[in-house]
């Protein structure tokens, strides 16, 4: 099921950028959580196009709409069918993609794979299938909420070479604080100068990449599975399945490989009347499995691979040929990948609070 | 089935450190391929302990046994379980460990998951676990060289701040190359030098981390899923679920996001007949599917937990306790990491080599 | 995945019988498929109500509609998303079902399970649920008859007592010779007296069952896994998954055991350049695996829970009650269910056609 | 995984009729459930061959080795690997069959599948592939007995024509009355004419087959999913998993399909503070879901396909042949199956255990 994520709580995207809709059946969901399009359309909200003038101005209202699994306000445990219909396609904007491959993108490699390819927009490449994750987290992060009080938060820590300064982001940032600005950075003056490089970027018709830096809390101890399905080898998968990823750390990541093991180690202290840490390296995560201590983890996006310039590059019969940049893109893909991340995150984690229950938590020998 | 890997090339490992045997089972193994013993020892000589001064002098040989799946030199097409018995145990060297929580160890989390634990050596979740990954990883990477020779190649990059220099692995090394030194680095005056800064920390009682580079060549465009199991997501999960793991970026990586859209765009070349690109900041990777380039990605480790020095941590009852570092252990992993990340990059592909055969190979309409 | 069915070639069902639609996602599809709406909509009518006096009367025309997966009138190997809406929704009529437990239904299972339910028309429970069943076993038998010339063929062998006589059906019928009455058995006379007898039924309010007969042709050898995974085994699962059956049975079945061994082996014979068995009591699959020769099996299905007929049950606060018959009801489900249990079977076999290609077709060695 | 079954509770079989060894690894245990080979072997010594007149003399304790996953006398949550030697391999008396197929054995579609077969004794496909299930079956069957008090009871109710009378299992029969002969009939003097009937069977060469019932007390309402993996799906899959089965029903099964709905119902009942049913011809699953009450189900097995008389089949080279039957064999299989069927039933039930726990019993809302 090469569109399917999960094990326990899963969920199954489908459709593409300029076909009728894009939706996702989410499956396992327990039953009895209140749940309308209300919970789902802030997260969608955040993520769709136009919202700013830093991202593509595509005009969609991204409406979702629930279609089954839910009677009466609450869940059944029937999947949960969801869908957003495509309302702003412009199929002609892509005419010239049909015959040549755009560098960077997938559109070579479907060919490859599949024979065939439905170019228009990128087809299933494009991030609208991200929709269909978007309105499955809302649901994971509102049961995360509500069973463990789980805050996940993402931001934006690095556009181009502004990043956050050291020590800017010590505290948790609240939600308002990362919301304050269209590039969801919660610091107001890098924010500012973020933004600044998307609007040079855009303007010269190129575009930038960054790090989204994600932080969790309320996780208990003992989520991850130890071996293959490690906490931060799932997060990791998650996050490198997202469009425009090159690399995931967690904790101290590469640059923790430049201390020594003296340096490096997380010492074990009494903390409320539990084990904690003294310091996070471990970035909340040790042999796989949570310990309680805060989640950390930063994700690389590349620059955008659509720009309004002319490339270099080869049709369909092997030819070389130019491209010109067209249609409407994001300069920079990392103010609405936030939600994104945010609910990949919440994905992970409620699966393995589910898996974790199941052969930890259901007998008593 | 969290001890399980892959979908339909799939090992499942099991055995702890210092339990009777360690193995793994690997199921959907095509049959006919010629298979012995030799095949698989030679790679788990290259991880085992004790074959250089640089790694954990626990003397054993980890010869392999394969107990089904082959028959008169060839496999079958059943499951192939093979298994290595734990011939060094030395249990009574972890009885402080019964009481007292490594730092940046698994103990904790075991203990907070399960509610007790195998704590001799860490149990489950020493690395002895990877012994079956290795040896199915050497079964997959036959069939790899068979069917499209296919070549993968690990190497460590860097040790602590000892890093290869610029360009000096432009090349894609030998395997005589990497092996010509016991730190697994190409580049003789690198590998010199990385092996003093690991005696260093080993005569401090300390630890020292790095990176492993990962290249493979001979890959078909068309291998990774679109979606969820893009080949970089996959590659990833399989690196983040080894242990000391702490990061993982494919391509242009982290270092790729300081760039501009149009100065890592890959251009699309005409190249002997076939698709390539002028550069390959894709890491061979587009849109999670292979396109014929080769795959390049690089494993971040951090430096051993175990150090011979006295750590502060918290006892089974939580009060605040002091740990004398013991027993056996690599002040470095990143030498015998190198077989096991090419062994997990060898499973990735030919699973997702044999998912691909089912969908898009099969049928002609 | 509690509503996902198949490993390679997967269908995910949602939706409820009185919710807004009801639909499937399939995933795994082969790409270049010629598909469209009239490939699929012929077997929805087959097992669409209303279709004659035999089967309910509720008015539901069960246009299927393609919402992904498809470009330009081909498959394109993303996920096909199909959706009917359903259009003769009388939630009224079920009132009376909200405060009490139909006898034989999954009213009072789902109630235990999840703590609430979607009481109208059996929700979840309803058979509207194999609509995606259908719709997607539509895409697998296309690609069946492509591949390999695959035929299957359902067809009522028994309503109540009325059988089809002893060698009535020694040749393969044809779909016209199936379709040639309402009630779908091939054999004229039979076919009368079973409408005879389902109409007594439906006059005095009552129910009757049945058996139905699935036979296929044209599967070649080495289908089927050898342990888990048997073809019969698969087969069974997906037979018994079906709302209202209780007994499977493949080749000789239960009658088989009244032979002896000598009595009940198929002697191998040649057969026209290929190994053949003299006679079929394997039912086509041997270990597990396709023979080559004819698959045949049998299912069993209850007369109709719902009757017209006064009933004693309990009602939600555990107290006993009488239960009135209502709403529209079909007075015998195997017509209906023909298509269904081709569906079904279509989807096994090409599933097990994709993971022995994927394993034992894909390398040579 | 062809060779895994169950999702949360899963195992995985591996090995041969004649090589080194033949084992399971359990993954998913729950940890802390005290366990040692003691908790086994008695299964398997119900299942061994050669423990009575009425069975293969093959001489093999089958004695199970526990490798991983247990420490200090308890699940540690690890996989639990174990493992059985094979002692009276005599593959020189299988050496007819390296070039003749054996009628209705899987010889031939083994062949046809991986284009090489392990051809002595059966090889994966010999019975003693269940010497993994049974071992497993046992670990379930004491985490259920302990959860909840759950009792599986399977025993013969006909051999070849010779059948239980009706009405004489009423009520559920003790281990003890099941064990009292080595046909494991709960009524005396039927179990001593089907003694008759396989020794009659044996002594000329024969052999026969029958019917296996298994009745299941103590299961709460609750497990199963409704759609496709329905409880008697899964147990009909189980089942149908097995060498030599030929047919599966649950509750009233086939005869049940000889009544009228209003005959058929089960009506509900106030029983005891819960809800019940008066009768129970839905065998104790509604719309795939436990209700509470008795679980029953049926399997049929077909007579041994080896026989002890000359049979004709084909060589390899698909040439008329005649082969002579040697080897040791079961004149009837059915008595060792019984803890088999029991195994694949608690396999089956503890699985749905947690996957209901996962979903429906961990959170609150």
């Amino acid at each position: 099921m090469p569109n399917t994520f999960g094990k326990l709580f899963t969920i199954s995207t489908w459709g593409e950028s300029h076909g009728a809709a894009v939706g996702v059946v989410l499956d396992g969901c327990p039953p009895g959580l209140p749940l309308s399009e209300a919970d789902i359309q802030p997260d969608l909200d955040r993520r769709r196009p136009g919202q700013s003038d830093l991202v593509t101005p595509r005009k969609e209202k991204d409406l979702v709409e629930i279609l089954s699994g839910v009677f009466e306000g609450k869940t059944t445990g029937a999947p949960v069918s969801m869908l957003v219909r495509n309302s702003d396609a412009r199929p002609g904007a892509y005419d010239e993609m049909r015959e040549k491959f755009r560098p960077s993108h997938a559109d070579f490699t479907y060919m490859a794979k599949y024979g065939l390819r439905d170019h228009r927009g990128g087809g299933r490449s494009s991030a609208r299938e991200t929709i269909g994750r978007v309105a499955a987290g809302a649901v994971a992060r509102k049961i995360l909420s509500l069973a463990g009080a789980v805050e996940i938060r993402a931001y934006v820590a690095r556009v181009h070479d502004i990043s956050l300064p050291p020590g800017s982001d010590d505290t948790f940032p609240s939600l308002a604080e990362v919301e304050a600005t269209p590039v969801r950075c919660p610091h107001p003056a890098t924010a500012a100068a973020m933004i600044r490089r998307i609007e040079e970027a855009r303007s010269q018709g190129d575009s930038v990449g960054g790090l989204i830096r994600c932080r969790i809390r309320g996780v208990p101890a003992g989520l991850g599975e130890p071996v293959f399905d490690r906490l931060e080898a799932d997060l990791g998968k998650a996050m490198l399945s997202l469009p425009a990823t090159k690399g995931f750390e967690v904790g101290s990541g590469f640059a923790g490989t430049l201390l020594r093991g003296s340096e490096h180690n997380d010492a074990f202290v009494p903390k409320g009347g539990k084990v904690g840490t003294a310091t996070n390296r471990s970035g909340g995560i040790q042999g796989g499995i949570s310990n309680g201590e805060e989640i950390t983890f930063t994700v690389a996006f590349k620059p955008t691979a659509t720009i309004m310039k002319p490339q270099q590059t080869v049709d369909l019969s092997g030819a070389a040929a130019e491209l010109t940049g067209r249609g409407r893109h994001d300069p920079c893909v990392l103010p609405r990948a936030v939600p994104i991340v945010e609910a990949m995150a919440a994905l992970v984690l409620l699966d393995h609070w589910m898996r974790n229950a199941a052969q930890n938590k259901t007998f008593k020998f």
